[in-house]
């Protein structure tokens, strides 16, 4: 028997939002959902469809993870990034990034993939700096959720309606690939 | 039943070199090895302990992998991050990075992932720039295996009875995780 969908997990969530570390999320961010992972959109994503990747048990590192946990969260990354390319056609690539603990830059202690769509002409690339893409994580690392601290120059941080649409736009692509899996 | 570890699996390894991508690896370099994954040390670490865990199976991308081949893969590299935060007790960290297709940075079409201990004062972060680790990987992306090009000037490739070493080394301790874990 296939695992129900992310759409009817979703829709079966009883509560309104998921815990991030210290934070929470609203369920109207996630687009992925499976029994030990969630998969949502980014207040300040350094490139369009820069999302996490989370497990759903609060621990800090990979490591402290069951393998069936471990297992579920990278079925649910790689299925994101085959949603992410469909949602973005320019992309060929992705950026996959996990910093893990405090002195790899992990701010939130909560395990997080980051996944990022990449392509020849994407912002780091047209300037031949394909490499810089991570010192924006870096920035994002401590951004990457809605908190009181003063909002970053260079990137505004999105409204809650724009990152509920991106949400619902990518759990139809989502929906797309589970249907078509099972 | 327990899998074999990963010094049976060596031992029992009838061919001396394992593909990666274009290139080939010595057996003597891994100090990992599952049914489907192989944990290798790097020609020109970025940090003491900068190693990569492969796929067997020759595919570009995570998601060519199967669910299984997928969960073996991460389940290794989580156990190697456990060797490393061993190995290198001065660590507290790891970051995890995964150039995946072209534009991403990815030179050596065969799946890999970056594995790299982190501490509060390793080069990049007494530097203040914990970020910079990822320009350096860029860099040792283009020069993680033994490649017939000019060598970098910064980064001396290490000596092949040094890379053996390291790599007996690091597989006196995935032996000590294994044992624990059975």
């Amino acid at each position: 028997m296939p695992s129900p969908s992310s759409r009817t997990l979703l829709s079966a969530l009883t509560v309104d939002t998921l815990p991030f570390g210290q934070y929470t999320v609203s369920k109207r961010e996630l687009f992925g959902l499976t029994e030990h992972s969630y998969a949502l959109v980014n207040l300040k994503p350094v490139v369009p469809g820069h999302v996490l990747v989370c497990s759903r048990r609060p621990v800090g590192r990979l490591h402290d993870l069951s393998p069936m946990e471990l297992a579920d969260l990278w079925q649910l990354a790689t299925k994101v990034d085959r949603c992410l390319l469909r949602a973005f056609p320019d992309m060929d690539s992705s950026t996959y990034a996990v910093q893990d603990g405090p002195s790899a830059g992990q701010t939130v202690e909560h395990v997080h993939i980051h996944v990022m769509p990449r392509g020849p002409k994407d912002a780091f690339n047209l300037q031949g700096e394909n490499d810089k893409v991570y010192d924006a994580i870096q920035d994002n690392e401590r951004q990457c959720v809605r908190m009181d601290i003063p909002s970053d120059e260079e990137r505004k941080p999105r409204t809650e309606e724009e990152m509920f649409e991106e949400a619902a736009m990518l759990l139809e692509i989502m929906d797309e690939i589970e249907r078509e899996d099972a």
